[in-house]
């Protein structure tokens, strides 16, 4: 039969999102349940299972015409045994999600971090669409990364490369979550953003945060744009930190195009600006010049086509 | 007629070095002219010919045996067109120096930087024989890099990645030669080194450094080694920073193996020592004990046998 479908599944903290779609991306159908990972393992083997059988239902399409299924799910993982070695959000302890499902169904099946589906999904379909040489960045709660080289996911050989989020860019700044000081992640995340704004309220500093019970990265943008002076300089140094973060990454890859996601990416012009501005200032006028430096491309439904977008990839 | 051989030239700002070498990279004959640069462009091309012909007379070889040309030249250059397009040691200006090479000879032949290139040497015949994925980093008066991925040279998309001597670990650190602040180079290069020595003497610091002239960073090891604490603070510092470089490195690449050399490298367990610290404290555990930090395993012959190595690669 002909394979012309591929099957993504998002593997997230709440819920589990699966599509249908054609080996060229078209989604069929979707489905999505909760993941209530507290019930353990087993039953999340099982929602994910269902989750196939039911767009394959949904799509009207049967196992023997399904190429690939890719999985995104948070790491750190094992892409080559398919082993979800341990995540902070997710009960989960060396938990070999892929073996049965290749058992059950019989289709080749890919385990990849979110942030690597993220940056084969902006390759795919979404910003990346037509280079060869890109980096995805995601700035939220934490930092992440992923490659494309040569038109191909990068992945290091533990699975674990582009963990940018924690390059040191301060020798003695703040401590990250990881233990070790002043890592990207530790100084221009939206936790870290959040962190500064309560330490400024804190300090009693003259500030319209203080208006807030528990101010974060959303609130430090917003009243950044307001004109509170606090708020922008802990954005600005945010910012530059971010800059440096990116640049470092196009003095190590030297790639065509480097996309940002995740929530501080939604602060558009103002982070895309400074971002560009460091970038600028700190590396190689080739590299800078080249570099496209660009905000992601996929909007919500960015997991689940990361994952599609995982399975068209690696069955090529 | 069998293609058994390759030959590898190795560029240098003050002599030219060929080799005829087997395809398995056993040399057949070497050959050595100055480089005489001053003279210009077209002369240098003309000992670069010089030198082929006679590799290849020593050897006992014809044209018709030769599979490949491996140049190796300081940077930057084009690697896709094969042009040097300028370089600060030689007066050269987009030298297109692979055309009229290829046009005399007929054998395809790669142009690759100086740190690609023994990169490569080390990947082929060094330290990092049998790895797939790799990054050499050389430290001497700067700090370049070059890596294999997926038993490939890694160039990026403008021949310039891996200038990981220009990522920035201070923000507001000493300025560089590339005009940045607190790069990797003006932190932790020779050249960094011996400058903070001359900044410690002019200050009037109570050290050995100041029965030296012009102490350098080879005067700051053996001082060090002594026991002198200025010498030691000044290498504790600058060892501390290419940990973190190379540390960062490790958390982007994930590479099996960071290989070392260049003159800093020779200063042996002190730096190993220092580095393998750095990134056992800041990389995330599964990376840094994965990863080896090791000495470049080629000698004096680096710069050729780098050559050799580009023209076994590329031409496979």
């Amino acid at each position: 039969m002909e394979k012309k479908y591929v099957i993504g599944i998002d593997l997230g903290g709440t819920k589990i999102s699966g599509a249908l779609a054609t080996v060229e991306g078209d989604i069929i159908s979707q489905y999505t349940v909760p993941t209530k990972a507290s019930e353990g393992e087993l039953p999340v083997l099982g929602r994910i299972i269902e989750t196939i059988e039911k767009v394959l239902e949904e799509g009207k399409a049967v196992v023997e015409e399904v190429k690939s299924i890719g999985i995104g799910s948070p790491g750190p993982l094992d892409t080559k045994t398919g082993v979800i070695i341990t995540t902070p959000n997710l009960p989960f302890k060396n938990f070999k999600l892929v073996q049965p499902i290749v058992e059950k169904f019989g289709i080749p099946t890919y385990l990849d971090n979110d942030a690597n589906a993220a940056a084969i999904g902006e390759y795919v379909f979404g910003a990346g669409k037509g280079t060869e040489n890109m980096v995805f960045i995601t700035v939220s709660t934490g930092i992440g990364g992923g490659a494309i080289i040569n038109g191909k996911a990068f992945r290091g050989s533990t699975s674990n490369a582009l963990e940018v989020g924690h390059m040191t860019l301060e020798q003695d700044g703040p401590i990250c979550g990881c233990g070790n000081h002043g890592c990207a992640e530790a100084l221009a995340s939206g936790t870290a953003i959040g962190k500064r704004a309560k330490e400024a309220v804190t300090q009693g500093l003259k500030t319209s945060l203080a208006n807030y019970e528990n101010p974060g990265s959303y609130e430090v943008f917003q009243e950044a744009a307001k004109g509170d002076d606090v708020a922008k300089e802990i954005l600005d140094k945010a910012l530059t930190y971010l800059g440096i973060c990116v640049g470092n990454v196009i003095t190590s890859f030297d790639p065509e195009m480097v996309i940002i996601g995740g929530g501080v990416s939604q602060g558009g012009a103002v982070v895309f600006d400074k971002v560009k501005e460091v970038v600028k200032e700190r590396c190689f006028e080739t590299l800078a010049e080249n570099c496209k430096i660009v905000p992601a491309g996929l909007g919500t439904d960015a997991g689940v086509k990361g994952a599609v977008a995982l399975a068209i990839l690696e069955s090529k």
